[in-house]
């Protein structure tokens, strides 16, 4: 048996291996896990998190790693969890080959996380959540979550965050495969990084068209901002900083913040009790109760939402004793 | 509401707007679809059910009407059931595109009904199994359950069936992309279409490596065959309908075939299960107790662990008063 506390103890002093220890409890669905959760919880909140989304190409890693640098300057521990759901890899691995982000490797203010783990148990929306409840019980106070596509899955974990991020580059048709991905939806502050390039002042006015921010708002409403980078360089990434300020502020005075994270941990406990009710049933393959139940509705004596109710009720109060 | 006695009544006299009203009832989660499901559970296990799966192109929907008119000339009732998971477009309409298919619109003797629904409720795992059972209970002695894809979910689909017939063509490297989706595990019978082209016996032999089928195997197992048909012209449909019957009459002296359909019926119980309740854990969306237990993980006085069993705790015995 793992010592949780050590662990924990540990993690908190900022050692990288406690921390992906943990994680690792966290994903594998280890024995420990509950012990772990509960030992992290009353230790989470403190970090403020910031998802990356946009396609691929836009520079995201690279501007993650921007972001990084910047915050280290101010003395903030950041931790990175880089999530790719078209991956069949799992996660652990540090991205060594990513040379921008290998820069930060030998820092100890900073950990970095890949996370790649499409179908394991209860998915990404699963396991990314406790992952970052991990490294926010660490002492991380940023912590930076890079979603590599821009389907469905990742924009519902980029969604997840405090304040989400979205990357546009110029020339790449982006707009319209933002609103595709429903990007347009969830960005709270916009990028145009390599605004070195042709088109980039195209992209920021189409991209101001299609968020409609000339309409009018409601007078106090957040109107997410466009910042054009070259994060290659570095160029305008005090100014993300300053974005992601704004808006944490804005969050905090409106109670704004307080509620986003009720929601993201709403989600999350049911994604947990889904996961775990999906298990308990197929934990009945091959139990007696639901080889008789299949036996009825397949010769016709009981129709499948009678036995299927049948189901649940056999299958709560068998979770575990006491609790 | 719907008369619904009537309505099965009328579904078995063969009218198929009755049949369409019942797969309605039953696609749309209608409040009266545990009374049709139980008015339909008495009269289901009548029908043999084949899949048919394989890449785009191989001819699946020409096969599928050779083997309607083939059945129809033995005199039996037809359904088939036409599944495109990678549709957005919800099921209800004729295939009327489908030249092939139309030519038996106007025969009382066939049933065709096409669904594409991924995501609605359960999605097609759960939707697909509902049609069948209308079908069946409908009075179709053979439900041809065509899948037009080759992902995950259509390989599932068809293994749902009690022979699942893989269709390949010449020349299309069928080989590998059967291999990788799958579908070399679950073939029954194994049909080479567009014989007359060049390299159909190379597709067969290929096959035939690729199943091992030169590999000694147990006395009384089965032996997938290759059957080559040209379904174009209705060549070879004969033999794929003898391959039919001799598998069925092999489950049936094995005692597979209520084997398979009781498996069948016992995934069809876990995913309405696990549609229910995912229901109720999504009726609980603004539900006081879910905020106030998301509050508490939010701000790190519990968590999310706990908080989801207390979650599932609430869930059983609110699913409705007396069941």
């Amino acid at each position: 048996m793992v010592d949780v506390a050590g662990l924990v103890e540990q993690a908190r002093e900022g050692r990288p291996r406690a921390v992906a220890r943990l994680i690792s409890l966290v994903e594998g669905a280890s024995p420990q896990l509950r012990e772990v959760m509960a030992a992290l919880a009353p230790l989470t909140g403190g970090a403020y998190v910031v998802g990356l989304t946009g396609s691929p190409g836009v520079g995201k890693s690279t501007s993650t790693s921007a972001l990084v640098t910047a915050y280290r300057k101010a003395g903030k521990r950041v931790g990175v969890l880089a999530v790719d759901p078209s991956s069949p890899f799992s996660g652990g691995a540090l991205l060594g080959d990513r040379v921008r982000m290998s820069e930060h490797a030998s820092d100890p203010g900073v950990y970095i996380r890949s996370m790649a783990t499409r179908g394991h148990l209860g998915g990404l929306a699963w396991a990314a959540p406790q992952a970052i409840r991990v490294l926010d019980a660490a002492g991380c106070e940023v912590i930076l979550v890079e979603t590599v596509g821009v389907g469905q899955s990742e924009v519902e974990i980029a969604a997840q965050a405090d304040t989400s991020v979205v990357l546009l580059a110029p020339g790449m048709g982006d707009g319209i495969q933002a609103a595709k991905a429903g990007i347009l939806e969830i960005g709270d502050v916009y990028v145009v990084n390599k605004a070195d390039r042709d088109g980039a002042d195209a992209t920021a006015r189409e991209l101001n068209h299609m968020l409609g921010l000339g309409e009018s708002r409601e007078p106090g409403d957040w109107r997410p901002p466009i910042v054009k980078t070259v994060a290659a360089r570095s160029e305008g990434i005090d100014e993300v900083i300053e974005a992601l300020d704004k808006h944490r502020a804005w969050m905090e005075e409106r109670g704004v913040l307080a509620a986003r994270r009720g929601r993201r941990a709403a989600g999350e406990i049911e994604n947990i009790a889904l996961t775990a009710l999906r298990s308990r049933i197929g934990d009945l393959r091959g139990d007696r109760r639901l080889d008789a139940l299949a036996e009825r509705v397949a010769d016709g004596t009981l129709d499948p939402y009678a036995a299927a109710d049948e189901l649940i009720a056999g299958l709560t109060g068998d979770g575990g004793s006491g609790s």
